[in-house]
This record gives C-alpha cells, structure tokens and sequence, in this order.
C-alpha cells in the first residue's frame, strides 16, 4: 500500500465498502458522540467521515488529535448506519472505520479555525494565508481562477495564438503610471524598471515577424492603494495580432471572452453579440465610457426642451446659457414611490457637489398625463411630452434632470441613472452584460495649456486616410479635435474588462501624431527610441487589446474584493504579512547596488 | 476581401491556381531577372514567390521596394513555369503574379540582413532584435520553446497538476544567491525582494491544502555573468506534490520530461527507464554529480591496487598513503592512437593543476597482454590484470590514472573522461541520456570552522526514521556525516536539468537538522519564520523539484547560447540593448523611493 494514501478523501464510494482503505488529510472537524469519535478527514479533493470507537487500537492517539492536524489513517471502509448518509458529499454514503492512525503534522493552537464560515480580520487573514486558503470558499476560488486561465489559454491556442513571455527586468515603459525601479548592482547609478505592461514588447513581437501573440502578463504599477487594484502586481491576458483591423480584434477576441464567461457563469446569460458604443454615445446614455447594461435605463439629452422660450425653469435655463446641458434620466415606474425615494436621490446628488437632481412625476389622471413635482409647473404640458419621448417615458414613470457643463452632468446622470436602477430593482443583475465601446477620440483640448492634447493612448491609429492626416495644420483644429482613434474599451457590467487600440505603426504618421500634440521627434526618440527606431525597419499594421484577469475572475467567482480571488494578496499597504515584505536589508546589499538611504524627511 | 490578405504567406497551393489572392508581409528577397521582378513574400507562417513585370500596373511601385518592406500584393495565382518549381517551399508550385500593390511599412537601411545565414556581432543582433528574431532559425527556436513549453504544462495537468501564479515582488528567499531588490515607496527603507525561485511559496501552497502544484516560474539572480546562465530572469518548470514519497515524484515527472523529450528531440533516442546512480556512486564513476552517460567510460577506483607492495611505483603509493586515491580512466580501442594523443591528455592534465596523468597501453604479444608506455614497468602483470579487470579493459585499450586527494582525484577523472570518449569518438552523441543522481548527503564536514555542515539543502528531508534524528548527538558525528537526504537531480547529457527533494516538513525535525549544523531555533524564525511557522500549523509530507527551462529548450534545440532560445535577452553585461535598460532615473524617482545614489567608490 502506499507510504500515504490508497485513496483521496473524495474518493470512495458505496462500491468500496468492505475494503480497506488508507487516507491523508487535515482533521477537519472531530466530534465526540458519546465515546465514539467522528473525524472529517479532508484534502483538496474532498472529505471522508472516519469513525473510531475505544475498541480500535487507534482509539488512545485518535483522541489526542485536532483540528488541522495532518493524520494518516487506515481502515474499513463500511456503509453509513442508515438515517446518518449525507447526500451532499459524494463520500456520503460510506465512513472509515480507523484501525490505526499516524500524526504525520500536528498543530498548534489556531488563531483562525478552518472549519465554518466565521469572519476574521483581514491581517489574521493574510499572515496565516496557508489557513485561510484551505476555507472552502476561497480555496475554490483560487482552483476556479486556474480553471479560467486555462479556459482562456485554451481559446488563445485554438484561435491560432501563440503564447510568449517577455522580460521581466527591463525599461521603463511608457503607460503613464509609476515605475517600480530595480537598482542594477552592475550598472552603478542605474536601474532596471518592472513593465507596467508589455506594451512595447508585444508590439516589437510583431515587428518581429511573429503573428499572434498572447501571454497571461504580470504587469507591476507603484500606485497608490485602490480598493480595484491589488498593489504591486496584477495579471492581463495581453493580444497583438499582426495585418488586422479593428473589426479582426472584435470578431476573434468577443469569443474567447464570451465563451470563457459561458464556460463558468453558472449559468447566467452572456451577452451574445456585443453591441458597439461610440464613446460620446456611451457618455450621453449612460454618463460613462463603461456602462452597466444590465441597468436597462437610457439618459437623453433635453437641453433644447428646456431651451425652449416657454419652459420658465430658470436655473437650467441659466445653465444652458452658459454652454451647459441638461440630460434626463428616467425613472421606470417610479411613480408609485414615495416621496422619501425623491428626497433620498437629491440628498445623495448634494454630496456629489450637485444643486440637486430637479424630477418629474407622470401620473394619468382622467385619460391625460399630468407631470407632477417641484419643477413641473415651470415646464409646459407640451414640453414635458417633448421630454417623455425623448426619454421614453410613459404614465408611471419619473424622471430626473443633471444640469451642468457637459462632463459634469454627465457623470452626474450616470452616477443617479445607477443608484435609480439599483433603488427600483430594474434590469437583472445575474447576467454579463458587455459591449464594446468604440471610437475614443483622439485628441483633446487641453484648455489649462490651451493646446491639443493626446485624448487617450498616443501610440493608436488615427480613423482618418494617412495623406489626408499628414496634411493637417494647426488651421484643421477642429477637424482635428473631432478626430477619432481605432481604439476601444470592452466593459461588462460597468466594469472596463479589457482596453486596445489599432496601433499606429507608421513612423511618419507617428511623427505628424506627435507634432499636433506639441512634441518634436526627438520626444519620440527620448521616450520611445527602441520601439520608434524599430518602426523604422519594416512594421506590419498591427493591434490588440489587454484585459484584466483579475476583474475578470473577480467577475465570475462573485467576488467583492481582490483579495478574495488571489493566492498570496499584500494588504492595501503594499505589504506581505505571510513572508514579511518589505523589509529592510543590509547595509552591504546597498552598497553593491550603490544607493544609500535617504530617511531624512522622516 | 479582407483588408490586408486573403491567405497567409504559407497558404496558396497548386488548387488555388487560376484564383485571385492578396497577401501581407516581408519583402524576403526580390530579384530582378531581365526586367521582372521577383519578390520572395514572407510571414510567419510561410514565403510566397511574387512576380511583376512591366506589363502589371504595380510595376512601377515593386521597383521601389526594398528588403523588409512589408508590402500588401493583390494579384493572381499562377502555375510557375515548368522546370522553375520549387519542391522544398510548400507554395513552391504556384507563384502571384502582382496586379496592386500597397507599401504598408517602408524600411530604411537595414544594420543586419534577415536572408542569408551570414553571422552578425552579438551587440547588432540584440539592439536590432527584431529584424534577428525575423531570421529563420532563431524564429524557429522561439516557437520550439513556446511549443515545448505547451507540451509540458499539458503533461503536468493530465497528470492532475494545477497551475499556480506566485508573487514576484516578495521577500527575500533563502537560494543563496543575490537577490534582485526594489525599494518601496510606501514604506522608506524597506526593499522587496524579486523570487530567486517560489519555494517557499510551493511550500506554503502544499501547506494550504492544494495537492499538486506546478509553474512555469520566473526567477530572478542577481548574479556575476555566466555563460551557461542569462543574466537577470530564467524560467523553471517548478513542481510540487503533497503525500508522497521521493519515488512518486520520480514516477510522476519521469515520463512528463521523458515524453517532452521525445516529441521534439527529432527522433534522436531519449532515455527509457532513467537509471538511478547513488551520488558518492556518480562521483566515482564519472568524477561528477553532472554525469554524460552518452559517454560509455567508467572510471574505477584503484587504490587498492597501486597500494599492493609489489607496486613500485611510488608517486602514487604516496599520494595513497596520504589519504589520497588512485582513479583509472580506461580509454577503450586507444592502444592504436598515435603517441600524440597520451601526449595531448598529459599536457591538457597539467593545465588542470595535475602533475600530469600516468597510462598504460595493453597490447596483445603472443597470446598475452602485455602493459607498455612510461609507468608500466613499476606495475608488476598480475596488478596490471587486476587493474584491466576493475577498468573493463582488454588489449587494444589503455588506462589512465588520476591521483590524488578524493575530490581532485575524481574530477580530475571526470574531466578526463569526456576528454578521452570525445577525442575516441565514443558513444552516439544523437541521443539524450537521463539518470536520477540519489541519496546525496545530508552534512559535510566543514574542515575551515570545525563543525557539521548543511551538504546541499538545509530544508530536505533526512533519509532516517525521526525517531532515530531527533535522539542524534554529538557523539554520532560519524553516522551524521553519512547520513542522506530524500534529495535528487535529473541529468541528461552532462547537465543537470532538474533538482528536487522531499521536504524536512516537520518543526521538531527541521529544529534539530538545523541544531546539528549549529543554528539555534532563533536562526530559523529570524531567516524563515513565515515558512517555519506555517509548518506549526499541519503541514503534510510533500515533495516536488525544479527544472531548467531554458536548459531543456537549448538541449532540444541543439543551440548552445541561451541567447539563442530567448526572445529578447539581455547581454552578457545584464543590459538590453533593445529598449535601454538599466538606465538613469530621475532625482524625483529616487526621492520618492527614499533613496539616493551611492558612486562615491567610483
């Protein structure tokens, strides 16, 4: 028989009973029945009830143990005494009964039990991971993350991608955020930089000749903590795909991401065609790039209703005046709510820095719509029909009003069209809901500095014939503020799951990219010259996208917290409890890696 | 018709003859014969031959294009003239005869060509790694190594093994070798450290309940440029397995190395059963822990032999009598080499430090094996059979002798060993040839400071019953220095391509392993106390082992430079000439690491 086990704890089976079985496991639970002691034996694969009485030789050790510890136990394997099955576990039906036992890793006290469902605080959590992670929950979230990354990997491969790693220890990369640095021993004064992402790597991969890349990246950004963002480390399954448009990302990636959602939403629907947003249409509908559209309510814009000379609603018309909007959010079927539920909406609207959230009620009264509420006697009988149709409103309904310049009430009207979903139940939650959000602009007015900013990502392809976009001039500023890019977002419940853009490979169009934006070539030679030089030498148009793992596991499992779905998480202070970093080191390590410390503003 | 190719370089056949086709890609070679124009169109997946003449509307356009172009031909599949076929391309038959064309990506002067084999200086082929990795054989080694990783990581799940991801910015683990650091921003004066290997995190993976774990590891050495390593990050497949003993491990991860072997070892032979050699065995026999078993040499030890009172030859009676050894290298068939090789062998010897390596000649005169060359006449015949008898050797051999200290005298003999098969041309270098090096010892006397040391690694599992380790004194110095560990290597070739123990997973076994060393408990906790706590707390026996990837990808591709199956590696100097690493960074980066730089000693 084997030094350890004959079988797992998941499995035997009514089929075994009579046979003489030999499990390793944690003591799960150990109960005493009267003389009779119960120990659930459990491994990663299951649990199986053992059973020893005073009449086994087992008995006197048996006794001694608890919980967690590591034991080795033979037996036999016999039928549950019937009324005791528990149909729940696949083992149910059998128990062992112990003939002898070995103590193969005892336990001490433990500062958090295993067993049950308990809460504890997340520093106990974290410095006793190894406990922790052998709870159910999240010992099955982690199994079910490895499953997703497999899932994922598989459809890469089936969809001709081939999988490659690049460097860990390399330059700074260009995304914008902080760089954690690594002090080079060998290069005195310099430094190595963790990527932020593969951004370059992957694109330079292309330029190499090789199709289709993917890889699960580990990407490192020195943020400060963000309750969506794990310090220090996150993964991204990273795409480029070379001789492709915008439409060829879309058409191979929208299947790996839907059918991985299918493999393990347990169920709940998955959107089938993604529905393509333009960027500005996502702002106006959903006063946000990532929309939840689970949330069926769809914000208009009634500027001009509220413009018209016989609405006498000053204050928006004040704002309206001054460049502003207004935009409608409606309410489905709010009218049967109480006045508490309009007070609660203009409360929380104040402490967004709002005046308030101005709303109307629609109720029939004798075959007429009558629009009720503070506001209503300033707006017309016909206006209020003019906004109804607009914002898709019937007898039953509400609807509320986000004044202000354009991005203001904007995000205000997403902000309010979530928590008026959220209040009225609409839409169903157990679904994924995705979309592509499509044509970001380009560029953007950068009204401090008063010149043309890069909106986005400065390294997309402008959506415009490369001669006709060699030829603009500072006299084409509007045309060129009206530019979009052949970039995307794909969101899922309000979520950004994924990010990508058509690459602009050409270095002329870089160039002249570069130059609206107020930055000479030698920028581009400063801050990109590996990959600017290497555009030089051939580059096939390229594209791709990255989404975060992380949040696409977090999705799936149901998770609330980042942590929940990780095997080793620092805390939100970028530190590891379990290993106990960072750390201080010695003075000789710093000195052959040439730095000192610098405490003094401590 | 899709935007950028109907097919793919590699597609088009002689059925597609008569069609229209577009396609994408590199210009490999254009050659002009007469005024037409041959264009040689590359991708990854294949070259297309693409012709134009002046009679094409694209003529004029061709003309202008340059290698590496990438170039958008559309044009018609034509049969190629009878006789200009070319049998090796798999489009060999066909040929495009271009009607448009579109220059997708110019390229300037190139610094390197990508046709041709021509060799180019490291430091060229690095900064311009792209145009490098467009080359045909290197582009080949990157996708052999994606491809044997694939077949390795699906080897490791269908034998039931789950794939994990383990932190990168961590603390410091105990390997022995440098870390990286990267000093952390939130906590002044504290350092991460990047993993030398995730061991303790395997550990603590086991520990956690999980039974099986694998993963394609980065790890990170901060160490002195060495050939045979690439400087900064290198990848194992890393395993672990609780409940089991060090045979399940060699009977698990046998057949996936095994099996990975020959599916890309190109129907070279790979090793069967791998043999098991003890290490002191290994030692003795091949003068190393690293054996080459394509090389059928063995050495033998004869001590005994030379010390018999009729030797009279005195060089090595000494050394013996000093504690030292006498090793016979046979060097089978070398009775017919010329004076020359025996030279050869005594003068390479002496730039090893040896005084030189005594030999004998066996020829067979008259029925009878008669001993010659300089120091067969001190070796009266009956030592000189014993000595055939022990080496294997019969007439038309010789034997060579390696004295001295047991070390020197045995890696001495090793090296001479791979010298002699080499220079004899023994043993069929077309094959991978595996053992198993086992029972390596636990302690070795450290003779500088008197005292018991750790041999290899101090967390392996001492092979005695606990029982007999925990009741271990002082006074058993003897039977502690012969003690083994459940610790192995995997050879194949002459390398070592894994290693691997089953872990010392007790606290009270680990505490007194540590004790017999000379480490109090207080060393453990202060150096290892995650880990070491955890074991507190039911650890399960568990085992597992490390393989080079890198080292098995370079086997399987027959290279031997890592810079050779490694997409963007950084030079000897630990530099990435591609993208500019290490590199300066700014007084503000440095600041906000609470560091400052320290180049006082230049």
């Amino acid at each position: 028989m084997h030094r350890y086990r004959s079988h797992t704890c998941g499995a035997l089976r009514e089929s075994d009973v009579g046979g003489i079985a030999r499990l390793s496991g944690w003591c799960h639970r150990i109960r005493d029945h009267g003389g009779v002691l119960f120990i659930d034996l459990r491994d990663h694969y299951g649990m199986t009830q053992c059973v020893v009485d005073p009449d086994s030789p087992a008995f006197k050790l048996a006794e001694t143990a608890r919980s967690e510890w590591v034991i080795r136990v033979d037996g036999k394997v016999r039928k549950r005494p019937a009324g005791t099955e528990n149909p729940d576990l696949p083992s149910g039906m059998i128990e062992l009964y112990i003939t002898e036992i070995e103590v193969l890793g005892p336990a001490d006290e433990l500062p958090m039990p295993v067993f049950g469902d308990q809460e504890y605080p997340e520093e106990t959590r974290l410095r006793y991971r190894y406990l922790d992670l052998r709870r159910d929950k999240l010992h099955q979230n982690i199994i079910k993350r490895g499953a997703i990354i497999d899932g994922i990997r598989r459809r890469m491969k089936e969809s001709a991608f081939f999988e490659f790693t690049t460097p860990i220890l390399t330059a700074s990369s260009p995304e914008g955020a902080r760089d954690f640095l690594v002090p080079s021993r060998l290069h005195a004064g310099q430094f190595y930089a963790l990527p932020q992402a593969p951004q370059q790597f992957k694109q330079l991969i292309m330029i190499s000749g090789f199709d289709r890349y993917f890889q699960i990246a580990p990407c490192f950004r020195d943020e400060d903590p963000r309750a969506d963002r794990l310090p220090g480390e996150f993964y991204q399954i990273d795409v480029e795909m070379s001789f492709v448009t915008q439409e060829d990302v879309f058409q191979t990636m929208e299947p790996v991401i839907r059918d991985t959602f299918r493999e393990f939403a347990d169920g709940k629907p998955v959107t089938d065609v993604f529905p393509r947003i333009k960027y500005f249409d996502a702002l106006l509908k959903y006063g946000t790039d990532k929309p939840d559209l689970r949330n069926p309510l769809i914000i208009a814009d009634v500027s001009d209703e509220f413009s018209r000379e016989e609405v006498t609603f000053n204050a928006f018309k004040n704002v309206i005046r001054s460049g502003g909007v207004v935009r409608a959010i409606p309410a489905t079927g709010a009218a049967s709510q109480p006045r508490s539920f309009f007070d609660k909406l203009n409360e929380w609207a104040r402490t967004e820095g709002a005046p308030g959230l101005g709303y109307v009620v629609f109720e029939e009264e004798g075959g007429k719509i009558i629009g009720k509420g503070p506001i209503a006697k300033f707006i017309p009988d016909e206006v209020q029909a003019a906004i109804r149709q607009k914002a898709g409103l019937k007898a039953g309904d509400a609807v509320f009003f986000s004044a202000g310049t354009e991005d203001k009430a904007a995000s205000l009207a997403g902000k309010a069209r979530v928590r008026i979903g959220d209040e009225l139940g609409l839409g169903d939650k157990n679904q994924f809901a995705f979309a592509w959000i499509v044509d970001f602009p380009q560029y953007e007015w950068n009204e401090d500095e008063k010149k043309i900013d890069f909106s986005h990502n400065p390294f997309s392809m402008p959506a415009i014939e490369p001669e006709e976009f060699l030829k603009l001039t500072d006299a084409d500023k509007d045309r060129i503020l009206k530019l979009t890019a052949y970039q995307y977002d794909m969101v899922c419940n309000g979520f950004e799951l994924a990010s990508g853009a058509i690459r602009n490979h050409r270095p002329d169009i870089m160039k002249k990219a570069f130059g609206i934006a107020g930055y000479d070539e030698q920028t581009l030679e400063d801050k990109f010259g590996g990959m600017y030089r290497a555009f030089h030498y051939g580059a096939p148009p390229h594209g791709g996208m990255a989404a975060g793992i992380d949040r696409i596991v977090m999705l799936l499992c149901g998770a609330v917290n980042l942590r929940e779905i990780t095997l080793f998480p620092m805390n939100q202070r970028a530190e590891d409890l379990l290993l106990g970093a960072p750390s201080e080191v010695s003075p000789k390590q710093l000195r052959e890696l040439h730095i000192r410390l610098n405490l003094q503003e401590k």
